[in-house]
């Protein structure tokens, strides 16, 4: 069985990988380079799929900063108070899960695939609305009302989704399970040239919590 | 009020962004490079933009041959019966609507618009599954389940589809009335090099039935 598995590279993402691996699926990463500040996680996401055999891996890339509007694709600052605040942060990119999924579901049709995985989590996770259990269950709907595969009742998507209600703790123990190099993966959304962690983003800050009450050293430190 | 306007430079585009244009909306025209046979659609989508006065015109470019599948953006011949078949052809782009909606919704989004425009028809059409009204009217919900703006409640997206249950006929009717010169438009899925229309193609095809039923004279001849 083949599945089309959303890759940034991350801890989440390439936790999600292990899963659909470890589950027998044949997969195909998938990554976008949007224009990011955090470009290097596509580094990562490169060396995720090879260290979990994915059939192909393919970056896509879409001018997301076109439009602006958020602090990871435009010039607004990353906000590194150390704490996740309340609310939807400025780090929020306009529609991104929606175009990710389009182009994972565009790509499942042509392999003739049913399955798509993204690890989106909604329980120790930034308040990003497209990451809700709600939004993914919407589009799932949708999914299966746009494609030709669906409409011909050949194969309905389904999009899997093991880590939504998962606490980063529970991701980390969970990435270590199905063989995760942590050491391999990306979280900071604003590292240093030579791609070090700010420690202080909400992406670093979950990733610390993460790890410590998971009672495991985070390889990056 | 501001819209968003998908605008491929077809008839039936075009006509819709004329009807969001005489509704008093302020028109932000969308469009794609998609790596389509007919790239030259997009100097009709700059020219009817101009036309109707859009605030702005972009060009996104997004890599749908990457994945293939399609005869609009592979290698697959464009079939030329001169009739319209049954089922959903080859010029099929999948996820097409899905993609193009999704860059439509992100840019709604940050310029803080509520209402999109899509010129989608299932009349008078080829039988893409993402034309029909229940696919936009689940998208529709599934965009308001993703976005920050519509969580937090400041605005609801609304996707206009002013030519969803028309027939060709009534489409170049409504155009006339709105004042599109049809002259700009361009509707070939696969025009020679000097970009003249087939005349066979099933867009050919459709466009032609729309001009004979209307009575009126179709400018590309």
């Amino acid at each position: 069985m083949k599945a089309v598995c959303l890759l940034s590279g991350g801890l989440d993402s390439s936790t999600c990988l292990g899963v659909a691996t470890r589950d027998g699926y044949a997969c195909y990463a998938l990554s976008f380079d949007y224009g990011q500040r955090h470009r290097i996680e596509l580094e990562s996401a490169a060396r995720v799929a090879k260290l979990f055999g994915a059939r192909e891996h393919r970056v896509v890339t879409i001018d997301l900063r076109a439009f602006g509007g958020s602090a990871l694709t435009g010039d607004i600052e990353v906000p590194k108070s150390g704490v996740i605040g309340s609310g939807i942060p400025v780090t929020y990119v306009p529609a991104r899960n929606t175009i990710f999924l389009s182009f994972a579901m565009a790509w499942a049709e042509i392999l003739e695939s049913s399955d798509v995985f993204i690890g989106v989590n909604a329980i120790d996770y930034s308040g990003y609305p497209d990451c809700r259990p709600e939004f993914i269950e919407a589009f799932e709907k949708m999914a299966n009302l746009a494609t030709k595969a669906a409409v011909e009742g050949r194969t309905r998507l389904r999009i899997h989704t093991p880590l939504v209600n998962l606490n980063k703790a529970q991701i980390v123990k969970l990435g270590a399970q199905v063989g995760l190099d942590f050491s391999l993966t990306h979280s900071c959304y604003d590292p240093d040239p030579q791609g070090r962690p700010c420690g202080k983003c909400d992406s670093c800050v979950l990733r610390r919590k993460g790890f410590l009450e998971a009672d495991r050293i985070d390889p990056l430190g």
